[in-house]
């Protein structure tokens, strides 16, 4: 590894982030030309799912492709060796008169996991593998968690006052932080492949759990509601995006009478997103077979908003990553707490977070750690 | 305002506050003297209660008294205009051969109040106030507020997980903020008059609250104590630093058969502390009046290191100045909230805080915010 490699594979991490959100289920994936005199001639990243990938939008944007000879090419995931939406990225690279590659890390997925390295090897181009790995495998935190888990990466979000209140008194939550904290939700949502909240959360709010304040991608908008009896008019329900709503219910009755999708058409004016069935745990939604059903669809990552009940249930059954924690500098000294009822008795079995990060943005303080 | 002015009037107040913690009751106080050539020749500060003013140290420091001859003295409070324990300081300076005095603010206290300004300009001494103002009124934040109020400037300190809980379900606080923010709190500790906890964490933790993981001033020690019913042993009453400790009790009763100072004395093994009988409010100490009566002994500094009871009373009555509050990268999802039970009812009513700053201490989070 030297500093050149370094350098072109931290802009080939920077540009592949672009696709966040609209690339999933796939990685998000950057690719950077080299020429053999040092000079970039050419990049491109993986836009959207179902396109090309980065190589060979990279490979594309060489307007002479007389310098590709002896050129490196720089990816941040090993190009892939199997036929899906698009050719094998490997044979396309294979082709050139390039004369090396330099990747970030192995594609885990079982179709390429090392095929991708070796038919490049086999085809007498020098592979250097995992320049800047960490920071590749934390791009593709959700890919890789998917992959790995196959339920989704749970991120949960929370915005609380200082004392750990999420709501007054009276119920009101509105609002509790800044408008930077708002807009940065709403980008996290374009990020996330989607949004989760509880039935309190959706009867109380009506949230609509869509991207507004910024440019992005809406998500799916995922409702945990056990006895499948929110009301049919509820935004998420019925609004533009209403095929982008899922919900998850334990009622089997129910679901077989109402939700089950062959049902469902046969209404005058059915539910055009969808409804799961999954698993009940003691009187309630199975969260962990809530998220195995997701992980299916599949979902690769979800930004949980939801109030006490749904955040304290994800944080006992262990199923959570990532909180991301917008502090705001009031007090309330009363209401709805983020968190009650984990599970906690001793001080010994306290949650410690690790790569804890902690960063202004507005007036509140965003605290941010993993599991 | 020049910036050589600044630059000196900032010198004076960064050696004025070593005497932090022990000059109270009085303001901390420091003084430089810069001779015509624009060279510092001498500097002292208000060191110990009782002892030379900064203006006194200062003079004496000055190895050649020539070089006295149409100097500047920058001082960061008004030279006193009386006699106290030692002569006005006005009168000192307006026997030197210097030509200028520079006065960070002027002194608040009746007996001074703008006397020693104009003694100086009575003497033909140019007086310059008002540099570095806000900075001096920064360093005597608790001076000023009991000048002004009365009462002592009251800080609440909480160390809580991130989401809002100081002590596990069973009870167990130790130890949630980490060893940074502990030492942290001793050096706040030597800086406060005294420090307050409520009878909860005096029976559930017989906390000594003295400086121990640094050096500095031993603080005075209040305990609310509504009925009196404390037991002996505890250490706040039996150890080295007894006669450091205040009870606060409303109980009449018990204050005139057990605790009054006459009687108090009578005992074979009598409390060397104080017990003060103040108002009792709604069956519970009335906790504006103890601070008003601290202010009278006088105490014009509280550190409260009280549990959810007091702090929430001294929110609920708006008495908190100032709170300090290390948020631990951790989650207990319940037992004891930080804050619970101010009378806030509607999200309009919530508590904002001004001057926020945010700092990592260690692992945790120090947030600071006035009131």
């Amino acid at each position: 590894m030297n500093e050149a490699d370094t350098q072109w594979m931290s802009l080939a991490l920077e540009i592949a982030e672009r696709g966040a959100g609209y690339v999933s289920p796939n990685p998000m994936v950057g690719c950077v030309i080299v020429s053999a005199e040092g000079e970039k001639i050419g990049q491109g990243i993986h836009e959207r799912y179902g396109q090309a990938h980065a190589e060979k939008n990279a490979v594309d944007s060489v307007s002479n492709s007389e310098l590709l000879d002896g050129a490196t090419v720089y990816v941040t995931l090993e190009p892939c060796a199997h036929h899906g939406n698009t050719p094998p990225c490997c044979e396309l690279l294979a082709e050139l008169p390039i004369d090396r590659v330099v990747v970030a890390m192995e594609d885990p997925t079982p179709k390429v996991a090392g095929k991708g390295i070796q038919y490049l090897r086999n085809h007498n181009i020098e592979v250097e593998v995992g320049v800047l790995k960490e920071e590749a495998e934390k791009l593709n935190e959700f890919f890789l968690h998917h992959q790995r888990w196959g339920r989704p990466f749970v991120t949960l979000k929370i915005a609380q006052t200082l004392d750990g209140y999420i709501a007054a008194p009276d119920g009101d939550s509105e609002w509790i932080s800044g408008q930077h904290s708002r807009s940065l939700v709403h980008e996290w949502r374009s990020r996330y492949d989607a949004v989760m909240v509880g039935r309190n959360t959706t009867l109380l709010d009506n949230p609509r759990l869509t991207v507004r304040h910024v440019e992005g991608r809406q998500p799916k908008r995922i409702v945990i509601d056990g006895p499948l009896e929110l009301p049919d008019e509820l935004n998420l329900f019925t609004d533009q995006y209403e095929e982008k709503t899922i919900v998850l219910t334990h009622n089997q009755k129910k679901y077989r009478e109402e939700a089950d999708p062959m049902l469902n058409m046969l209404k005058s004016d059915y539910f055009r997103g969808t409804t799961l069935l999954v698993d009940e745990k003691d009187g309630h939604t199975d969260l962990g077979d809530a998220l195995k059903e997701l992980g299916k669809l599949p979902v690769t990552s979800v930004l949980v908003e939801a109030g006490q009940s749904l955040a304290s249930a994800l944080l006992r059954e262990n199923l959570v990553d990532k909180v991301e924690c917008f502090i705001a500098p009031k007090m309330l000294g009363g209401g709805a707490r983020s968190v009650l009822g984990v599970g906690i008795n001793h001080m010994s079995e306290i949650m410690e977070f690790r790569e804890v990060e902690w960063k202004q943005v507005g007036d509140d303080l965003l605290f941010s750690g993993y599991f």
